[in-house]
């Protein structure tokens, strides 16, 4: 018999640079979230089905590695760590005065193989936010996690506001059949606006937010975006919703972030348990996001204690697409540190108007900043 | 339906004083181990059963959480990372060069819900030297194990060193059926004296080594049993052990842990994988161990790579049964950092001949400490 010397697929082992890349960036994010006063707490990497599954939708369950516990149970691993903290704040956390700040940092799985031989084992830092509303509590989240973004080591990055609230009131305000609504919702959440089209096309029915829905690729962008969806909301949930963007983003800006924080209003999340400012992080390949984030007012009832809360997790702490050389590290020092993170593309600046960009497995080409960007966009659109 | 607040049994949250206890030991260890030159892996959550089955014992593979992939293949948490360390050295690494100096943190599970809600999930932190076999390389690993309990904040500990040899040669050479030896590898696993001597009495053979069985529970002390075993046994498999023994503690004290280190010649490990000098590691209440390893030199050939090597996992960084405040603490200071560590007792100092012993949910009582080492060590026979 041959033992699988890889290990199970899906599962990676990290080597030595990887490992201490991993560790030491847990590290800076967890000492990070400490000076905002979060508090670090540890939930097990099993919880019961019944607690899962009171955040979690069908897609997301599916994705879980269950199985029978010795007593008859079903068990799963976690997926995610926003769930059990909020049972741990319901729980044994229960007398502890709200709000609570709580950090975490631990390995979250995933059943499904995905294409592309996808990770199924990562490795997450987050915080929690319990038990405290309005855009004050946001914005402090959202630059919490602009700053781990930083403490991670990313220089260049962006975060991306939406609101929740903001499609639910479209959603609600346009005559659609559910089937549709579905569809529109899927489309969004994958980004793909000529399915968005086709599907729209299909529908007689027309109004101000059906309009609406047809320009969501376009509502992104800075604070502009919100007058211009002004005019065209007739609905007070989503009015709302872009009162309350306004104020985060004061905040934000208040907080040093305006040169960092887009607005979009097209942003759908997979989550259930979102109820209002949403946020995503990406570092300089634009690809997919870094952290993710946003408000949940309703988890924590589930669990028997009602309470506002709202948090994010960085979802990739090394292995980024593409990694940007801010240390003017030598190319040989360079490469070593590209491959111990494991990104697929390693950018390096060489002056103001020259980058050099190495793909995984190809030759070195010099050339304009926008060219790199627009290849390595377009590659993952 | 109400949700398990608490989590599944035998999974523990923890909270935030416990859950930096262990984050700040984790990192006191690993970076103990990197002033050694131990190199940090990550090994998954996730193992092939395959994989896990080169190294376990029946038992041991019965602890196991297992569960069928969505490929249909049989896979499980990780119980211990030895194992997956070996399948990486000979897997991912090996093309690298002997000897590797290799450490860790990470989770372990059980299935198994033992006795008095035992936990399912602890943290170890532990080193592997692969690569390397003789007694200075043993020596190297005790050493370190001993210095990672200092960090771990233990001033007062033992390391009890003994050899997996020395019991099979005298396995070897006394004539018992299979089933006797079997019942007095049980009884000496588990030091159940009375057990053994049972045993050993409704047997009619005699031999030195048969009367050697009897004697082990004396055989643990300084390096006067060595020449004490040295006179009874007559098969080279145990004198050779008892050699390498000797050699190993010459080169402990040579490390300045000679006040620290014992030997035992009675010692009998549940990991069939080792194969050579074996050790455990007490904190001051001497009840399970801290730290636990030894050399296995065939683990790494049934992965396809033969080489020597020995290792040593911390078992318990926070929650021992008791824990001595060294620092002299206020009394309130050092209720609050025993609740945070989980202990069961609490040792304080009250100068040389008097001790403030605390029982959790007991009164404090002022002892000498020969009388509480006694009720701590009586309380766990």
């Amino acid at each position: 018999m041959t033992p699988q010397l890889g290990g199970v697929p899906g599962f990676r082992d990290l080597l030595p640079e990887e490992a201490e890349v991993l560790r030491a960036a847990q590290e800076s994010l967890l000492e990070e979230m400490r000076r905002w006063g979060y508090r670090h707490v540890i939930t097990p990497m099993v919880e019961s089905i019944d607690v899962l599954e009171l955040g979690l939708n069908a897609d997301q369950r599916r994705r879980l590695f269950k199985f029978i516990d010795a007593r008859g149970e079903v068990v799963a691993l976690v997926g995610e760590r926003t769930i059990p903290v909020a049972r741990l704040v319901a729980g044994k956390l229960r007398s502890a005065a709200l709000p609570l700040r709580l950090c975490y940092a631990g390995a979250v799985l995933s059943a499904d193989e995905g294409r592309f031989h996808q990770r199924r084992e990562t490795y997450q830092v987050g915080a929690e936010l319990v038990g405290a509303s309005g855009a004050a509590a946001d914005a402090e989240v959202i630059a919490l996690a602009a700053r781990c973004l930083e403490a991670a080591g990313l220089r260049r990055y962006q975060v991306d506001v939406g609101h929740a609230e903001f499609f639910q009131g479209i959603m609600d305000a346009v005559r659609l059949p559910a089937v549709v609504k579905a569809g529109v919702r899927s489309a969004l959440a994958a980004r793909d606006f000529v399915a968005l089209e086709e599907l729209l096309e299909r529908t007689p029915l027309r109004s101000a937010e059906h309009e609406l829905l047809l320009r969501f690729p376009a509502l992104r962008g800075g604070s502009e975006i919100l007058a211009a969806a002004g005019g065209l909301v007739r609905n007070r949930r989503s009015e709302k919703a872009l009162s309350e963007l306004a104020r985060v983003q004061e905040l934000l800006v208040a907080h040093g972030l305006g040169g960092v924080v887009g607005l979009d209003l097209g942003a759908i999340r997979d989550f259930d348990y979102y109820t209002g400012i949403i946020f995503e992080g990406y570092g300089p390949d634009l690809g997919r996001p870094v952290a993710q984030g946003g408000r949940y007012d309703r988890l924590l009832s589930r669990f028997g204690r009602p309470a506002p809360a709202t948090g994010f997790a960085t979802l990739r702490l090394f292995g980024m697409r593409a990694v940007v050389d801010t240390e003017a590290r030598r190319d040989r020092d360079a490469r070593t540190w590209w491959r111990a993170v494991g990104a697929e593309n390693l950018i390096q600046c060489r002056g103001a108007s020259k980058v050099a960009w190495t793909a995984r497995g190809g030759r070195t080409r010099t050339l304009p900043p926008e060219q790199v960007a627009a290849r390595l966009a377009g590659a993952h659109v």
